[in-house]
């Protein structure tokens, strides 16, 4: 048996590559998918199928591209929302790959065409060796169920729950748990950080299986995770398949700082560290850190959009298309030749923002407005006393329920879990002529040292209220 | 949590690195730990144990090389095989690396100091995640029992049994299975083709689980695996904790086809594939295909001898010496620069071998003696008809027990089950005056034709009988 | 100033990437273009131009893909037979790049369309640093005349003579040579085994410079070198620019044994080193060696051609697809899955051929008839007594030439320079059921040994005369 | 003939292999031979010989290390500063290899004992192809000749001079110059950004040429290049041929923020670029930009120093080190795990610093002390009137030279060419207790926004006065 996990940093996403006997199964690939079809070529692996486990919101998957390549078939279950597979496989249906079999199990809740592949060998063939659970059951965690209608966010829960409880834990303890996301994931609130689990250690601890029926749904009524704007055009082209790769890295222009300069009307993203950031940067360019693309890359830009990048090695090119390109942002058309430095040593005209630490930060709480921009939830477990709230994603297109807000002290601090969404913000604010200090370290580094918090809503302007706002 | 296997291809090993908040501890390290290092620093981890499972008999280990490099700690059970272990843990007592807790188990059977470690994480405390196995617990197989003293095999394999059936399964289903071996390690005799499985699967088909106490020890009496030569001086070295990478494959002195041809004395090993050694070849070369150097090579060459190399390419060296190196053999003095192609060309005399397939054998066998080097269970489970058996290790230290038959037919076609080793034994009997066939893809492509075998131990030789004459 | 010579093996192709100031031209690419821009772009360069030297007739060009991704002017002289470029330099114009100078200097001969370009850097405007000499100037020799119209060789030669002498050689002697070929390819005879040269060298040894006008073009009449077949196809897409890469290799099919051998009407290419091939190969495959694929593929496919490969490791798909990609040959639909091996363990039909030696060839002449496949000229500056002769490229094509002789004796031995191209005429010969032996190390290792050769024609079958009979 | 260049960033050095039929020289090896030695045994060549140009000051040699490991020959001049060679030319004596000719030349001048090697080739026996230069002659300069003895740099720069035109001139314009040395080394002054250059080429621009002897004597006294500390150490180990690398990069420690703090007496070096040291930084680390480490961490750190790393990217740590190591500082203990941002995340203390740019700083002349550290040279071309002047490599050691002028207005701001030296300066200010700004830049962007600067020696302390007080 064959067997490989592709992770993909930033969307936290893991695709598999499982086979025996000269045949594979691709499961939940993402739209770049050389590196797959390569290292099942390099292991003289036919791929056979690809399994989908549901529509995925959050990456272009890659199956039509799959298929085409390979002459894979796409495997499925039977709901509509898988719009374009080759096999739809029925409750307990199942597929070959050498003497593998790979049964699909309807599990509903995250999403409603959601469906498991449980994996048998052919030695044991009453006892699952693992399943494949895409995002209806991660390693601590189980899939959000918020999406497809939030009014019924309660419903799905329940449904997901029985589909843990119905279809997965009767595999038994020994199954091994393989999910499409690990911790990062936008799909799942509080995803372990480990890749490694089975059936019977997740009853140990998951909530899923820990809590009743009935607290389980009320935790996820509760969980309020931010839904990007991009997920929209995830769903529809993923209904088709998904969509090639569009653009190589190497087609991406390569301008002088004269050059990059020119063009006004591109959105730069500058993708240094934020501390990076705050010591120099171009005048208008947001700042998302480069691991941060996939996730916050589209809640800036959309299939639209025409991108510049700034990156911190000029190596980091192919990574910072890939990133993009992955939730469905071709439109990277440049890159800054040199890096920040070629700006720099061109004399142009730079930016600086300041950062803080938190016993600074502690020290000048009476002259600073702290602008706290991380998740409800991440906010409500604990912020600093009289922090505003406003997530990061909503900071720009719901600039005016803070702008008054950032006026009532002479000094703003924006901080988030250690920087890098904070780093964001103060790009964002400083682009509406707003200067803030980035708090190194956020609220990690905060309570690390031990200074005070408070729980609760506070001053929030809560993602809730806005998506209210917006239906 | 961070964890990563690290496979050494034709050793079948597998090292594990996991860590947890910056700690690392690394399970089992061969020899040339560069790689375990280095992922280690890339990933922020400090490595603080080195955790043995036993003595190992079949590489040279890292553990000392690895604590003089990082400080860290090698971590042992109590047993005094265990020779220069700095940490010996009790029965259930454990370390930590992070919030990860390792526990060893003590598991004798396999060699009498065998001790598994047991993984804890910190949401879950009374249900391991899974368990490092050492050679106690193979995927689909157990370790051998025949290793410290061959007549108390019985009895060994009753600890073995004893110590998965108090030690192991009380973990639980949910345990993942991590064991030292893979498929085609010397250290087990069927192991499964798969990286992947938990204790509850194992108990669904692995014969330590399937079969009563009984039908398992004499199962494992039956056994009869080759002992490498080699084995004395790993366990001379690892009880010492092993000994550093004596030389660098850079140092490797690069000759010309007449520097080569120059050196006598030296042991020419040509690691190209059968067929290419067959259309040509150095006289007086010994064939091990490449990656069957780490258990072969050693079979052949010891600590003392002086190595030349014959590649299939030049970006091949670092693995043969890494391979040969792996098994105590530092003396790789030579490669044939430009390989047998520039020998070729140079007009050096070139020594050639016949080669067969399956369905001309069977045409010819009225002429042609057969020549079976596989070990002896897989003689004994199909074998051709009238075929003589020594196993490939035997052939030339015990080349009179086979001289005479090898003059009963005027052909000689030698088999294995798909052909390196019978290329080994090829080159051997040519190195002795003798022209041989290789038979391609073996017993393998024999029997996927459906030709003719017949089971039991025939006109075989087996390793028993000159295990025995050797005692 | 940036500058970096990027070799395609097998075609022994060389582009160049020069650059200055964050802006470079690219010189010469092949198809496959994606590691030129991906090293303009770790560097900062902007790819301004693509400076053609004339149409190439060997491999696919880039110059139309380069332009798309870069927004790159293709660059050349102002002969029609540059079809599709969008700035033409006359006699002595230049372009710039940064504060780099690239002028134009026309060189017909070759073909009628080349030209060359000097480069001049900022602080010695008046002397050239170097100069793109196409296929005009190669290190050692220079480019072949008899292209365009084989009648008009001399003429053409006259012209590259004029050429060299009143445009090249007035750069001075310290213009370093930078030609678009090294050794061993097939646009000029006998291109030195070295990279390094300045026109102040050549001027000591290179033919065009040492011998009279009269005695250069009888040189070049005399050369006859092979024409591929797929010139023809190569001048005809060149003209527009050439052609995008059509398939990725990743695209290629993975097959098993019984699926390769079920598509009859596939080209099978094996393409390892021929003394594999000898041990044991897939019947009816044709052999040519990996690095050979650029040059002989193009002899036996084409770009409808359908190929499945065998190759001696899956690393080297990539590679052999982007080979046979550089001629325009997309076609390559499968893999063996496995390779050789697999093929052999499946018990599938094998073929195998056997090989010799020069001293064991030499003892055997009486009985053996020797066919030398290398080209006229290799062959008529000394061969085996007694030799048949046709070039490797006409044995199948022209096979009833050598039919008869073939049935002169009761054995054939194959012969080139060293062995490669004979292990393609062996298996072209194994496919009409006649069996050869490939003499090992060829004619180099037979005149090593001080082995009798004659100069002249022989038994010769020629290039010419075949080239006669088609037109 | 193989030929390859090894170039070192950081150290602008460059070492050749030179080969042909199987041998191979090596001209000046630096210390870490790995890559050197592997690229030759993939080509299949035997080094023969190493090569020294020279002693060499500026890196520690590997020779003596390619001699044991490969069995080479040390080939040197006849002077006795080469203190552990096997073979020592005379003037005009040669080596072979291959069918390559090396040819010693006497060229005394950069150091008393330089020779150069001019290289021949077969078919050109007369003409030289290229000559290995080392220190003597530098694409667009020649090699500093104030080294051995400041007070007769004179007198070396006439030898240099001599040298030039009686060794090198004689050899050909058509001669390709292969130095030791590219632009950045503090070997020669201003050496071109240019790898590529011809005997008739120089001829035509590099100084050495087109000054008469005596204008060429008084510019070489004028030069005043800085002479780092380290050059004294590597002098006496490269006497006995270097010494191999002591330390692999994989023994360096991995510690948490917690344990890299702990150790009070380590000194830290933070190798990101100067925007991000000034976003946030380690109190008291030292800022060198990482290719600055080979030329400014020698004048911070030396053979006893304990260094702690604080790195842009885990991955960067081999080249770090190999940085280091390359002039003779094998103290690298520890890395910090995670970088900056695991410092950050861990609420230590963080020290930040400002930057500037050219417009702001312009405005805020009257209130800001600028302080120049570039070189004398540099600094007398054309400086920010009224700017004060210390070369970074004496800002902490001669501080009491700046200590007043840094009093005398309330802002400092720091520049040098970008804004590199003038980090390092900004962070040795900051462990004085001093705050100042990076201009950011430099006085590269300054000049190109067309900002005033005057010439001349200003309100400069220069090297000279330093170095004429350390005697």
């Amino acid at each position: 048996m064959f067997f490989q996990k592709f992770k993909t940093p930033g969307l936290a996403h893991v695709a598999y590559l499982i086979g025996d006997k000269g045949e594979a199964a691709l499961v939940d690939p993402r739209r770049d998918v050389e590196e797959y079809l390569s290292v099942a070529q390099r292991n003289g692996l036919a791929v056979k199928y690809v399994l989908e486990t549901h529509r995925q919101e959050d990456f272009v998957i890659g199956s039509a591209e799959v298929r085409k390549r390979t002459g894979a078939k796409v495997v499925s279950g039977r709901h509509a929302l898988f719009g374009h597979s080759d096999l739809r496989l029925g409750q307990g249906e199942a597929v070959s790959v050498g003497a593998l079999t790979l049964r699909a199990l309807e599990t509903p809740g995250h999403t409603p065409e959601s469906v498991c592949y449980a994996v048998f060998v052919e030695e044991a063939p009453g006892r699952a060796l693992g399943v494949f659970t895409g995002d209806t059951l991660f390693i601590g965690e189980s899939g959000r169920t918020d999406l497809t209608d939030a009014e019924e966010t309660a419903k799905h829960a329940g449904e997901l729950f029985d589909s843990v409880h119905t279809q997965l834990a009767p595999l038994g303890d020994q199954a091994i748990v393989w999910p499409a996301h690990g911790a990062g994931s936008v799909c799942g609130g509080k995803i372990a950080e480990r890749d490694e689990s089975t059936l019977g250690l997740e009853r140990a601890y998951n909530p899923v299986f820990r809590l009743t029926r009935e607290a389980f749904i009320a935790s996820k009524v509760e969980e309020r995770l931010p839904r990007p704007p991009y997920f929209e055009h995830m769903e529809r082209v993923n209904l088709e398949g998904g969509v090639a790769v569009a653009k190589a890295a190497t087609s991406v222009r390569v301008l002088s700082a004269e050059e990059f300069d020119a063009d006004g009307a591109a959105l730069i993203i500058d993708t240094r560290a934020p501390e990076a950031f705050a010591g120099g940067h171009i005048l208008g360019s947001v700042n998302i850190w480069l691991a941060g693309l996939p996730v916050f890359g589209g809640w800036f830009a959309n299939e639209q959009s025409r991108v510049y990048l700034v990156l911190p090695s000029a190596e980091d090119l192919a990574k910072a298309v890939t990133h993009l390109a992955g939730i469905g942002i071709d439109g990277v058309e440049a890159v800054l030749a040199g890096g920040f430095a070629a700006w720099r040593d061109a004399g142009m005209a730079i930016g600086y923002s300041e950062t803080t630490d938190p016993r600074r930060l502690a020290a000048e709480l009476d002259t600073t407005l702290v602008l706290d921009v991380r998740e409800d939830s991440e906010f409500e477990e604990g912020h600093i006393d009289g922090a505003c709230h406003l997530f990061v994603g909503d900071v720009d297109r719901h600039f005016e329920r803070i702008a008054e807000a950032l006026t009532s002290k002479p000094n703003i601090a924006v901080t988030c879990s250690v920087g890098h969404r904070a780093g964001i913000a103060v790009s964002l604010l400083e682009r509406r002529g707003i200067r803030a200090k980035n708090l190194l370290g956020g609220m990690t580094a905060w309570k690390k040292l031990g200074l005070r918090t408070v729980r609760g809503t506070g001053r929030t302007i809560t993602t809730k209220d806005i998506e209210g706002e917006r239906s």
